[in-house]
């Protein structure tokens, strides 16, 4: 897989507590996009936040749940995005879904290396 | 609240150590953020950097304090944003504050959830 | 330095076991920044994650190497990133890069901080 030039990245925010048929939102969305090909994720935790996807929380002594906000980057071309987001709408019933424009200037892979 | 369609995505860095009337500054800029209606705030804490915000540092045995970068970020519509622009140019004394164009793809809510 | 206006931001994803010269690749990154004058870096840790940096991999009990994803932001003009984007081209052999176009709306610095 290659990707060179004008692409998209896209965020999605959802708490750490949120599930999707019995394991963990976030890690269910990130096997979803390897299963459809794409290029990459990383998940990001946050250590505060409120939102869409969340009530008020923090790392802190006085934390109050475990419901932090969980961040998810992927970047690809659109096309293979844009199918993803139509998954996504089934899958996030709470929480926010964005995209920008970026230019990849450099992306090296030697090739699938990922397991389960 | 609602958020489709054309919106900004705001970020500001700031050091770990740094305060605000007693308590954290990345903290007090969350509170303001809600007070002022905004439609969610994400905090994250860096493991190393160095820039506007702080020295360099890090959170490995060599680390020198405990002024580790944290990353705020915001994203609602350009109107509600500017106002909360300007209360950062008095909270934000040492730190960086960008906006970039971002195209929300899905904002789901609950409701208020969000508690002190 | 000053920043204003117009700029970029540059993510740079690598792994965590990526090295450079005997020392964490991320690091390494961040000190080349440092050295070619670049107003500031941060550096994040993933929690999960798979793509052209690494394999699947996650902090969970199942956690099966120690790549997890690090994420690099700078932010600069376009005229002193463009420079250091070539340098990543030697450093990073597997990873990506990407940039896009900001607004920095303040940036404060007291100064240079950083120290070794």
């Amino acid at each position: 897989m290659k990707i060179e030039g004008s692409a998209k990245c896209l965020v999605i925010l959802v708490g750490e507590s949120d599930h999707w048929h019995g394991k963990p939102l976030y890690a269910a969305i990130v096997e979803r996009a390897r299963e459809m090909g794409l290029a990459g994720a990383t998940v990001t935790r946050g250590v505060m936040g409120y939102g869409a996807n969340s009530r008020i929380h923090t790392t802190s002594i006085l934390r109050l749940s475990d419901d932090l906000p969980m961040v998810i980057h992927l970047i690809d071309l659109e096309e293979r995005l844009r199918p993803f987001i139509e998954v996504l709408d089934e899958m996030v019933t709470e929480g926010l879904v964005m995209t920008w424009d970026v230019q990849v200037e450099r992306y090296v892979s030697s090739g699938p290396k990922e397991r389960a």
